[in-house]
Order: structure tokens, then sequence, then C-alpha cells
């Protein structure tokens, strides 16, 4: 903007002062005075002006040395200026969030689910650069409490060529589905096996990527405060490859794996259970209840395929749970889903080089004469917690979804999740239905 | 700014090629190495430059069709640059908030009122637009815990002729006091019978208006939440109608009618209860105690006269209850509140086309060279909890307010409030007196 | 950017309109249709244009007073635009924030303290001026719960020659290591005498300062939320006094004195207890446990001592207590911390006007070819909670920490914490160790 400034000024004035024209030479002192243009700036214009030219367009002929060192000066002058203030200015910071409001009911069958509307997630995130290659981000969901609703919290450098290096509290390298935020998964929440996923912790992660390829590996604590009172906290470390084979304009193959191992520290306990894909109950079908647990290892084998307007995804979990009682039977837990999706109106999903799906971009919007993006969406999950002494049950689901993106950074989805089985654990026999809906905004 | 630059350095490079002025071509080309123009402006740019050109300002009547076509393109590259810039920055981001800082004493009757200190609202927002039509904003107040401080959460699409439509988490349309933003009341509480207003839950809602009306009409759940374990959650629907039968200038007469109709669904149960007019203290002096309810309407009529420097404000609410348990009677309750201001320092009450009031402008602010607005009011408020088998009290209070608006975004306010009666309910014949300070900000 | 628009459009329009060249003019008026510029601007091009003007350069010569008045009126108007629109845009918002990641391990004694991470402080704040001389700021820590997390909610007019005044929740002034924020303080926990500090209640301040001296004093209620059910609120009134007897470059002599004195009002009950400077671990090697207290004063007396690179800080404190219960013997507890800081990298502590250390400015930048600043330092604490009937421990400490500032808005820390003794109190004789690190940001 100064650049400009100063350029015109230049440029002008130097006419202006050929001319004789006073009255304008009075109106640049006017805007050294109210402080547009600075005292340098002034001082360079005006000496620059001061050189004796013809007058006319014949100055811009002018092989005068001394005015172009001039005009010269003053952009350098100008560059620093702009340069020092930002550097003044210090970290930016981008102020952004979202908003996730649902509404559900329940064809219930044995357990109870009440009817509702709820606001699943309600976020505010800084985030920015500290300075050239330092990143940070801090992200808190206010459907949280206290320090329960904090998210990201973390810092980045990217100024290594090796990998880059990533501090503090976000998600644990895992799975496709845990790694595409909310915001961007196909249906309203996660297929089941997702109960298997850590979550965020506070960690240190490398990550080296390619065009069409990511390693990522970290070793992270066990949650945002500090161990419980009996025990140190547990720990334990993640990990996530992923590889494109095959990608040509927005057709691609995704193939992944993850493997995290954790101690279970503090409580030496653990406990897996879901709720049939639906946030608005509180109600879940399948549940282990708490059981001993010396450490655990999870799995998964991860696969996408995108083609134009078509997509499907899949993913196998596999977790294995060493006991803190020695003689209690070592435990094996797995599930798996398998989604497709349709976008009727020609859109294609959004693969990021990170490896995961992103926001996708309507070719029409709502309120500018478009009519958004359509998808049309089916997803198959599984999910068994039966081993050993543990009788959590086993459950299988069927969802369809309908996604409605009116505009880039707002979207309307409804669910159809029909329980198909639930197999042995608390609720044994239970098939109740959910019809639900999602609005979300993003800014 | 892109454009601007654009031009200039379109019409400059023009000259200036055409004057033969080597030099500061190359600043030109500094300015595109630097990244402060783009490579498609410089080559379109000098493109138009390197149209054969006479010197001096001849050059400007050239009927040389490319030469104008270059620029038209020129530009148009510029706006679709900008626009694109725009839409790629997506959704505008305004971040806002308020404090509200109150301190109480209290000559106490029966009952015991603690004096102190108290922050009494600390709210951040951020609003903004989506794009085009759609807005959103996101409010959370501090003093609440987890998802009980959340404040608004919503989406507007203005882009419909008929009618606006917002979605979310937001205040039912119900009361002129009520809808009226609490920076912007007279005084520190809203008058008693306030107690009836809803306040936000989870809806959908039209609304139509016109200069000199409006229409508002929603359907809502319960709370921000989810439903509670034994039921479904409870859900109502809200209307509000404003009508200015007569304005002229900042003189106005505002007539408006608001109904509300819920099921309590999830406990089948009610409570109403009031403080006294100050939220210091948590001592209700007014208590129906908690009694079995199926569904409650309230009606409230609104009335508003604003002359200069002196307004009016009344409002009368009816609540009905239909009992849960059929051999209990059905209850009606009641209030209302009539309260008087005049602006010493002849500002005017700030009526908005919405229907309510909204922040006063002092004529001058202190800090520079003014004093403020200054604004002497009184209340007189009545709440009655007492029907049928139910006994919570009825109460009669008045209140006098000074309110002194330093700037437009600050303002100091001291009520006192004398409880002329408390008649039946817990605390039968209490009489306490309150004086208390707020100071407010918005930003 | 508006003013300097209009200039160039003035400028451009008249020579362009002298010239001729109709397509220009055409470009102007689709600038004024997609609202780049207004219809009073660009009324006042044209106008300005359509003076007679003779071609080129020679209408800058034009003596014609109408052109010239038309100008200058135009810049007057863009500038009154601007003006209007800044006041029109109101308060400006600033949003930054911290984060702070601990993790730590402890070599145990007798107490239990488990090993960990912690997200040790989180927080946003929104700041800036409502206008001139009146500014504000409202901050909140995600590591609180509900109105526990806020921190600064206050207002503050600067306005007056005499002094400035600050109203709502903050610290209050006293000592030298309360004061310096947890950002800038040299280890990662303060000294223990800390316990003493009152942290931050709502209250009116004054202060006064010149170039090497501060005089802070101000009256305080209790808490963010109001009295407890049993008593009126506590209150109490804080002054604070800095002076450098000696200056020169960034050396310099630091002199200052606290006082505090408080009616402990509410549950007239009191207790110090304190972490072995780690808050990863929650246990308290010493605690006087609860006992009555009708009113406590507090005094501090500061001294530090920068020269270049090194630094010294030591504070003592000393807390007097008068009995609730009269026949109970009034107590007096004290502690002191000694502290000294060296620059290895040549940097030095960064002492602000108002009397606190502040943020340090690495010469070298990580990311920028530079390794930060790199900081030794070492620190005793003592901290005696014995007296008369209450026996809580004295405590003595040695810290050994080296600071990292990566860049100016980033630190890393490293402390070993070796508690010396324990004597007295419920853990008489432990002696454990600490070693910890923190990675901190702000923004």
């Amino acid at each position: 903007m100064r650049i400009v400034l100063t350029l015109i000024l230049g440029f002008w004035v130097v006419s202006v002062h050929a001319a004789g024209n006073q009255a304008l030479l009075e109106l640049l002192r006017a805007l050294h005075e109210n402080g547009t243009i600075d005292r340098q700036t002034y001082d360079l214009v005006i000496q620059a002006a001061e050189q004796e030219t013809p007058a006319g367009a014949e100055q811009l002929q002018a092989t005068d040395e001394t005015s172009e060192q001039s005009v010269r000066e003053m952009i350098r002058h100008e560059i620093a200026q702009v340069t020092t203030k930002e550097s003044k200015k210090g970290p930016t910071v981008r102020v952004g969030g979202r908003i996730q409001l649902d509404a559900a009911t329940f064809a219930e069958d044995q357990a109870r689910h009440n009817d509702g509307t709820e606001i699943r997630r309600a976020r505010l995130f800084a985030s920015g650069e500290l300075s050239e290659y330092w990143k940070y981000k801090l992200q808190y969901d206010f459907t949280g409490t206290g320090i329960d609703g904090l998210q990201d919290a973390y810092l980045e450098y990217t100024g290594l060529d090796l990998f880059n290096i990533r501090l503090g509290h976000f998600k644990e390298p895992f799975s496709l589905q845990n790694m595409t935020s909310s915001k961007y998964i196909t249906f309203m929440e996660r297929g089941m096996p997702h109960v298997f996923a850590e979550g965020r912790n506070i960690g240190l992660q490398l990550h080296r990527g390619g065009d069409n390829w990511n390693l990522y590996g970290g070793v992270f604590g066990d949650g945002r405060d500090g161990a419980g009172s009996d025990n140190d906290e547990g720990a334990g470390f993640a990990g996530r490859v992923t590889w494109l084979p095959w990608r040509y304009d927005g057709n691609l193959v995704h193939l992944g794996a993850s493997v995290s191992h954790r101690a279970s520290g503090s409580t030496d306990t653990l406990r897996f259970r879901e709720r049939p894909e639906s946030h608005v109950t509180d109600t879940r079908l399948v549940d282990t209840g708490t059981f001993d647990a010396e450490s655990f290892t999870r799995v998964v084998a991860e696969t996408a395929w995108v083609h134009e307007m078509f997509n499907l995804q899949a993913e196998y979990y596999h977790t294995s749970v060493d006991r803190e009682i020695s003689t209690n039977p070592d435990l094996d837990f797995n599930g798996f889903y398998v989604e497709g999706g349709w976008f009727i109106t020609g859109e294609s999903m959004n693969y990021k080089k990170s490896g995961n799906f992103s926001r996708v971009k309507p070719k029409t919007i709502v309120g500018q004469g478009g009519y958004g993006a359509w998808q049309l969406a089916a997803r198959y999950s599984n999910l068994d917690l039966d081993d050993g002494d543990i009788n959590g049950g086993e459950i299988d689901s069927f969802t369809l979804g309908l996604n409605w993106f009116a505009t880039e950074y707002l979207r309307f989805t409804a669910n159809y999740v029909n329980v198909l089985e639930v197999d042995g654990g608390p609720l044994s026999g239970d098939e109740p239905d959910v019809f639900q809906l999602r609005a979300q905004l993003e800014f």
C-alpha cells in the first residue's frame, strides 16, 4: 500500500512540481501533516521533485541519475518500512470456527433413546504463524467443560527439509476417518470402529510427505491434565503411512496403515463402548465395561477410491490388549466399515496432500444462483467387542446419508441409521433406527 | 487495492515506456519480482505499454483499440483476482464481546443477601458472512460452565424476498425487554416478569419485516444438550409481532405482542422463581417450587413510546399452565412492568428496525472533550406467582436508575431497587433494598 | 487507501477527460458501479474533470480556483469518510493468546508425585481501544472451568494527566514476580512465596508512573462470582511502588515494595499450601490446612539488578494474620527467593516502564539462520508456614534452569528442582526432585 502511495506521489509530484502547481504541493504537505505519509517519504519525494526537470512529459525522459537514485531510495525505504512494520506486528492470527447443530428422532427397540436437539460442536480457533516456519493453532470446543473442551493446541516447525515437527496437543496420527476433520466426514458420525481411535494427546510428531505419500510418527502422553492420583500417566506412540499408488486428475486410489501402541498408565484399565452412530442419545448399544489392561495395540488398514463423482472408502481395525492381571486372557477386538458416495451434481471428494479428505467445493452456490452440491452415501459398519471374558457385544449397522453442500462453508446432512443387529453385550438383540439431521457451518 | 495498483501502473507505464524511461521500467520489474504485482498483471501492463504510443499526453488519445482492450482486460483480470482471492479467503470474521462488572450492597430484611462483586457477563463472539446472504454468529459467555455458557450459535439466510430464515441456537422471539440485548436494557436487570421468557433454544425461525413492522415465528427444541434421561426433549413454538403505528424522526409508538407455547417434555415439571432485580444475590424472593406441568402458554402485550429525550415502556405477561397430573388445577401466573427514562443531556433511545432498542449514541464522548450521555429512569415491576395449589408469592418492586453512557461502547449504571412488598410465598413480608453499580463495555 | 484512490482518479480523469478518452471514463463509471468508489467521490471527480482544461500536462498549471477547490473538497471528503468509517467501526480488537505445554518426571521421596504431561495454560484474549484513552482487555484460560478460567476483564482510562484508572478483574498490584507475566518469568513456576500473592479480583486501581518509578494502589473485592452463602464478600486494598535508583542503557537497579491488606470475609478462614515449583503434580509439600482468620496483611520487599547479559532478582515476603477466634494467637508467615540469570548469547532481560520484566528479544531467530537466545539461571526459594498453633512446614528448594528463546514468541524451558528440605508440616523430611520441560508460545 505504502509502496504504491509513494510511487504515485513520486510520479505525481515530479510532474506537479515541474508544472509549478503550488496548490497540489500544498495537498502533499497536508497529507504529510495528517500522517498519511511519513517525514522521510515526504522529504524524499520533495527532494526528487526539486531536481530541475522540464515541464510536462519531458521530465520522464530525465537522465538525471540523482533523481533516479531518489526514487529507488524511496522505494527501498518504503519496502523496509513495510517489512519492519510487519515484523513488529509479530505473529499472525486468524480466527475461525465451526458450529454443528443436530436433531434426532429414534425408533426405539429395547433401550431408551430420547428424541431431541443438540449442539454437537461449537468451536473457535486462532491459528497463524509466530514467524516464518513456526505455525501454531489453539482450538476450543464450547461443548466441553473446562480443559476437556480443549482441542488443538500445538506448535509446528516447517523449516527442515527432512520432516515437519509438531509439538503440543493434537490428534495422534491414526486412521483415515479419524484424521479427516469432523467437518468433512461423509456421515454425521464416524463409523463405529472409531471407538478405537485415541483422539488428541500431548505429544511430539514428525511428518514427512511427498506428492503422493505421507509418513507420520509420534510419541504421546495421556490427556490434557497431568496424571491421575494413583500412578504415572499413560503413554504411547502412533504412526501412519499413506500412499497413492495411482492418481490422475481428481481420480485416485488411497492406501494406508496406522498403528498405535499405548501403556494404559494411571488406572491400568480400559473401556470401549459405542453409541449407534448418533450423538444425540447417550445410550451405548455395545459396552465392554471397565476391565484391567496393561497395554494395548491398535492397527488399521485404510483404503479409499475416488473416481470423479464417486468414492468408496473402507477401513479395518484390530485391537489387542495385554491384561494387567496376568491370569486374565489377552483380548482381541475388531471392527470395520465400508462406505460409498455419489455426487449427483458432479462434484468430487477433495483429497488433501496430507492424506485425508477435506472441504467439498460445490460447483454452484446457493445465494448466487446455484443449488449447491448434493451427495448420496451409504455405509455398513461393524464393531465386535466380544472376546475372552469380555462380553461387550457385536453390532452391525447400515446408514443412508444425504449431504447438501449449500456453499463451500455450509452443509446440511440427513442420516438414516438402521442398527441391523446387536449380538451379545448388555443390549443383545436391540435393533433401533435413527433419523437425524445436521446443519454445519465453518468460518 | 490491486485494481488501483494496476490502473496506476497501466497509466504510468504507458507514459513511462513512451518516454523511454528505462529506470522506471526496472522498478516495475522489481515490484513484480518482490511479489507486489503478479506475473499476469505485469505482462498485461508491459504489453499495454509496448503498443506503439506517442510521447506525452497524446498517447491518451490513442484510438488504438488493442491498447484499450489491454487495459480493459487488465481491469477485468484484476477484478477477477480480487473476487477469487476474497472467495478463497472465505467467510468474514468479526470478533467482539462485552464485559459487565457488578457490585451490590443490600439492606436486608428477612432473607440473607450477601454484599459483593461479580462478573455478570463476559462474552466473546465471532460473527460474519459465510458468503453473500449467509450470516452466522457464535457467542460464548465465560460466566457459564461448559455448554451452558453458549449463547448465540446460528446461521441466517437473507437471500429470500419473502422472509429471512434463522437456524440454530438463539433467543425465541418473545417480549420487548427480552429481545433487547442485555447491553441496551435501561436497568441492570430486566423487569421481574422476565422470568417467563424462554431464552435461547435450538430452533428454526422465519422473520419478515418492513420499515415499521416485524413478524417473527419459530419452532424450538429445549436447551443445548439433547434430552434428559427420562423422556423426549420438550419443544415449542414462539411468535412475535411488532408495529409502529406512528413514527416521526426519532419519535415513535411501538406496539407488540408475543406468544410462546411449549410442551415441558423430559421432566414434565416447571419452576418459576426470581431474584429482586439484582444478580449479585442468589436468594429468590418468590419461588413456585417445582410442580408438575404438561405444557404452558405465555403471552405478552408490549408498548413503548419515545419522544425525543423521553421514553416510556410497559409490558404485561400472562402464563397459563396445563398440569401433567390431571387432578391438579390448571394455573395462571402474570406480571407487568412500567418504566420511563429521561436523557438529561438530550439523547434519545435508539429503536432498531428489528423492533428492539439498541445502543445509545451519546452526543459528546468522554475523552474527547465531552461528558457523555446521562439518563434518569424509574421502573415499577410486579410478578404474581400465586395460583391454585401453588403459593409462590407476589412481589412489587420499584427501581430508580442513573445511566452514564461515557462513550458509545462504555456505560456505567447505578440502580436503587426498593422491594415494596412480598405477599405470600416462602419469604412473605420481606422488603429488602439493593444499591448496585455496573460498569459495562462492548467491543 | 480511498484517499490515494481519489487522488489518482482525480489526476487521471482530469488528464483523461481532457484528452477525450471515453473508454477510460467508462472504466471509471464501471468502478463506481461495482462499488470500488462511492457516488460522492465519483461526482466530485467527474465534476473536477469537467472543468474546462487544456490537454496534456498544461492542465496541471491550471490556475482555475474552482478546480483546485474541487480537488481540496474531494480530499476533505475522503478524509472525512475514512474518519467516519473508522469511528463507525468502533472499538479496535486484537486477538492473541498463549499456550504452555509441560512434561515432568519426579524422583519421589515420601509423597507420591505422578509423572505426566499437562497443558499448563491455554489462553485467548481480545484487547484494544473502545475509543481514544479507553482501553480494554478480556482474557480467558481454557484450563479453568467456567468463570474460574476468566483472567483479565478490565477497562482502563488513560486520558488523565494525574493517573490512569483501571476498573475490572485484574491482578492486584503486588510483588515483582507476580506482576511479571507467566510468559516472562525466568523459571517454569514462580518462587514458592508466590503463595502469598492475591491474584486477580474485581477492583479499581489508580496508577501513576514516570520514567523510572511507578505507584499503584487499588481496592478490590474477592473473586469473580459474588459472595458465598454465609457472609458478605471479603475485600481489601493493595499498593505497590517501584523505583529505578539507577538506569543506564539496559543496565538497571530495581527497588520496590508491595503491601496488601484483606478482610477474609465470607468464610473467615484462610489456607496456604504450595507445590514443589512444579504444577504437574497436585501434591503440596507444605500446607497450613484451613484456619480461622479475620484479616491478613502481606508485605514484599523487591530488588532486581540487570547488567547486560546478567541479572539478579530477590524478594522477601511477610504475612501477618489476625485471627477470627480471639483466643487464637496471631500468626506470621514468611518466605523469600533469590534468583540469577546469564544470557550465554548476549541478550538482556527486558524491563518495562511499568516496573516488570517482559518479553526477551533474541538477537537471532531460529528459522531465519539464527539459534535464538540461551539463558542459564538458578534460584533458591524458602517458604515458612510454621507459626503459633499452625504447623504447615518450612521448605527450602533449589532450581536450575535453561531457557531457549527460539524466537521472540516461542520459548522452551528445562527446570531441575531439588527440594533441599521440608521441615515440619504434613510431609516433614520429604526431599523430592523434579525434572520438567515446557514449550511456550504466544501470539
